[in-house]
């Protein structure tokens, strides 16, 4: 019942961020500190018209937005959260028209931070396109929230 | 006047990606190994309703390209590069409907690595919003390219 | 008998270095591209007399040796490697007198660059002390190598 | 006045850490948020015998607590700080022999996080061996702390 309330609350989250709207994100689910996400693939993501490959930062959005609903769903309560560095390793290009998968894991939150690692991949987990990891600060007060 | 061709092959290289025209971005200058360029602040930008403050994938987007302007700015000649891994930290959240203007510098560039290091900042550049620090594949096949 | 091979040559390489030695670095196993090593915990390694904690510069000594031979365990054959960059994020303070141990996964290798990731624990590997992620570049030409 | 006071102050902390000492670590200055430190070149450093290049780990031992002094010498008043998090890029092997210097610039703080980057060279300042940027958290609580 409580994993039910927490996408639902999760979903509603995401659906109210103009920017992950606008790059029509889907919450795929959220449990246990791991959530999943995911992203079509638009022509207006692409970076380089020759190859098709999407652009690193329409990624980066998907993983940093992926890790905000790990962090979330790890904590007790809501609180506000703020991404407070991230660092993302580009593997390799990904396929062209391929929608984009994202799955992080918050794996550990101390009082003031939590830590997040993943991967994003267009079709085969275990051949990801990035790996990601990035710290959270909680309890921010009304400034920037990851979203 | 090598400059002068040097901006205009990198104005024509950013027009040409469709994710850096879908955000609006502008590049100023490119000389030395410094890169300047430039997004509005769009509705569609932003992560959190709550707050206005840009969602971090856009600052990320708009960084990672700057970077790898300033990358080809370095290099004696031109040749297809990828972002390899890329940095943010996060400073403060961004003022709402302010245009972000983000300013890299490719200070080394081996063989096969470029090594790039720059801020993002929406008005006083000495109070910056994001740090990035990035590195870029240099001679890369025919595979991902920053854009 | 081609891992006791291999381990056996990387045992042969951790003792070979001057810095891992110092350190009283064992390598405790290498395989598929896991490798796992440990660090006595000494007087000389704490950062703070006042609390015990191991100075992180010895945490990432430890994590980039480890670091390196899963990624020799992960190629086919010998080759020189040199880190390219690395990320540690510091979880909590280590225990005083604990010796520490990190686990690295090479999780992928390209031509040119292998990504890695891990952590270092003291004692329970299910709360580490800090996290790891890291890139190497492979092939390099008698330059710095990773030891 | 008040530069040297924090000067002296710095450099007994630097002296209390057991590990900067084992180091031979010495603080050069620190002011404005600016701080300056190096060590010897010593033969227990090296992490590859065959090129006598410095171990990564040394570096980042260097790096993290000149970082952690450019930090306090922010600050207005002393506080517990913390490495959060901490990313090297290593951008050429060190010469033999060389003693190393780092330059390490604390360029933000927060409430609770301050952001520092820098460089360590093993001789010209313009060209540099690794780049560095690293979080700190403030007001720890007997835990953790940088050295």
């Amino acid at each position: 019942m409580k994993k039910l309330i927490t996408s639902a609350l999760m979903r509603a989250f995401a659906r109210s961020s103009p920017h992950m709207r606008a790059l029509g994100f889907e919450l795929i689910s959220v449990e246990a500190g791991v959530a999943m996400g995911r992203i079509a693939n638009r022509p207006e993501f692409v970076g380089d018209p020759r190859t098709g490959v999407i652009h690193g930062g329409v990624v980066t959005s998907l993983l940093d937005s992926v890790g905000g609903a790990a962090v979330l769903g790890k904590l007790r309560r809501p609180m506000p959260i703020a991404t407070l560095d991230l660092r993302i390793d580009y593997l390799r290009p990904s396929a062209p028209e391929r929608e984009l998968t994202a799955r992080v894991e918050c794996y550990r939150a101390t009082r003031n931070v939590a830590f997040t690692r993943g991967f994003a991949y267009d079709g085969d987990p275990d051949d990801p396109v990035a790996s990601m990891a990035a710290s959270y600060m909680l309890r921010t007060q009304a400034v920037r929230r990851s979203g």
